[in-house]
């Protein structure tokens, strides 16, 4: 599998022009954007300069977040930029409670009806929707689905268009992830790579390397490769201190390095 | 349901005995030590304090982690020590990855194992065991049992003598929880209350108060009851940053308010 370069990676560092640049330098043939860079660098010059360098766009992230209040026009952009970008998948992250909420009942509902609101833009569209369980701990606040079982019960339901994006660090602690890999199949549409360090000193921004945290990257990947999955390994790590504070030129050669020899 | 303290909610503040006073004296009828505190007390001393102020002793925290060196002997003392005290039961904090592996599934094995091995004594003893899911978060360093399914499995296979502690902290989040808990019916050996704080500052010892986050307290309890448990609320708060450091007379005012209120 080769690598793709999720943005987020060294959003703290470089634009997306540079990271486009960044990654034809190194060697890196895919990159997953997301929006917000996007809109910074504008959609048609972003397109323009990611067709330039070859790179396949693995997945635009993100769409879902179902709880929130713009939801819908947030996600029909949301489509429409995949769509122009040639995204392999949008990934959904999903949202969590709503304000004030204690119902995740209820939010898992409204994720239900958000899908299911959004599907026949995306499928018109050609843009497959990932949705991406999250880790357990960022339940409250970033997505309600939170093992790759609940996330494929919803794409039973969907059924076509629908599609997983497993991120390892969401997914590596679940009992039941090779089960759930290969009843997902070809339903894979994207695969996440990092790693869990110990200690983890925050929920959100404190992703390891690939290599130097406790996540059996290779087993993983050998799971997903049997279920049939072909596309890119996608490096995304949000990492306030540290990754987020080195040369975003040595981030990219450690990435390589680590893809080679660990993942 | 009546309340219990776990004294790990002060820990910092005040040794067993004065723990032991404190519940007595604000109507808490129940209380669950942990084993560092009973062995500063004094094994027989412990004992006879619980036995004058009348407490149920809900559970002793901790047997398990059974992928540490010395797990042997030391399950062998906590299960002594549970008997002594006439515990409800001993609650398994089953333990993560061995220093240096990545192998989850190895060290779930272990766990499998180590609770085999000990589970005699422990029936000999009329101990019950309590696997207690920790939340994924904590699946590499304190517990690589994550989802009540999985510690539910363990006691289908077991049988006689093993069950769950439920502790709503680290399984709020779960898609299967209504499910698994009335899976779990009498097997529901201790039910420990806290909440989810937005944010979460750190990994461990930022547990929120009842009523200060976002668990659906009462809907799990309805849950919980209907399962056939007719225990304790256990509550048991992890908190560096803010209940460990007040006055823990008003921390236990607090926890009766709550009870009452939020639970």
């Amino acid at each position: 599998m080769e690598l793709s370069l999720n943005t987020a990676t060294l959003r703290k560092q470089w634009s997306l022009a540079q990271i486009i640049d960044g990654c034809a330098r190194h060697g890196i043939r895919g990159i997953s954007p997301w929006r917000d860079q996007v809109a910074q660098m504008g959609l048609q010059r972003a397109k323009k300069s990611i067709q330039e360098k070859n790179l396949v766009v693995t997945g635009l992230c993100r769409g879902g977040f179902f709880t929130a209040k713009d939801w819908r026009d947030d996600n029909r952009r949301a489509i429409e930029e995949a769509h122009a970008l040639g995204a392999r998948c949008l990934v959904l992250v999903v949202g969590g409670l709503p304000s004030g909420s204690k119902d995740l009942a209820s939010a898992r509902n409204q994720v239900k009806e958000g899908i299911a609101a959004i599907l026949p833009e995306a499928r018109k569209a050609g843009v497959p929707l990932a949705i991406e369980p999250l880790h357990p701990m960022q339940a409250a606040e970033r997505a309600c689905i939170n093992t790759l079982e609940q996330a494929l019960d919803l794409c039973d339901f969907f059924q076509n268009g629908v599609g997983v994006a497993v991120d390892v660090y969401h997914v590596w602690w679940d009992p039941k992830l090779e089960e759930q890999v290969r009843r997902a199949g070809k339903r894979i549409l994207a695969y996440h790579i990092c790693d869990w360090l110990v200690p983890t000193r925050d929920l959100l921004n404190d992703r390891g390397m690939m290599g130097d945290g406790v996540i059996d990257l290779p087993r993983i990947r050998s799971w997903v490769e049997s279920a049939g999955y072909t596309g890119f390994q996608e490096v995304e790590i949000f990492s306030e201190l540290d990754w987020w504070k080195r040369d975003p030129d040595e981030v990219l050669r450690v990435c390589n390095d680590r893809h080679q020899r660990c993942c």
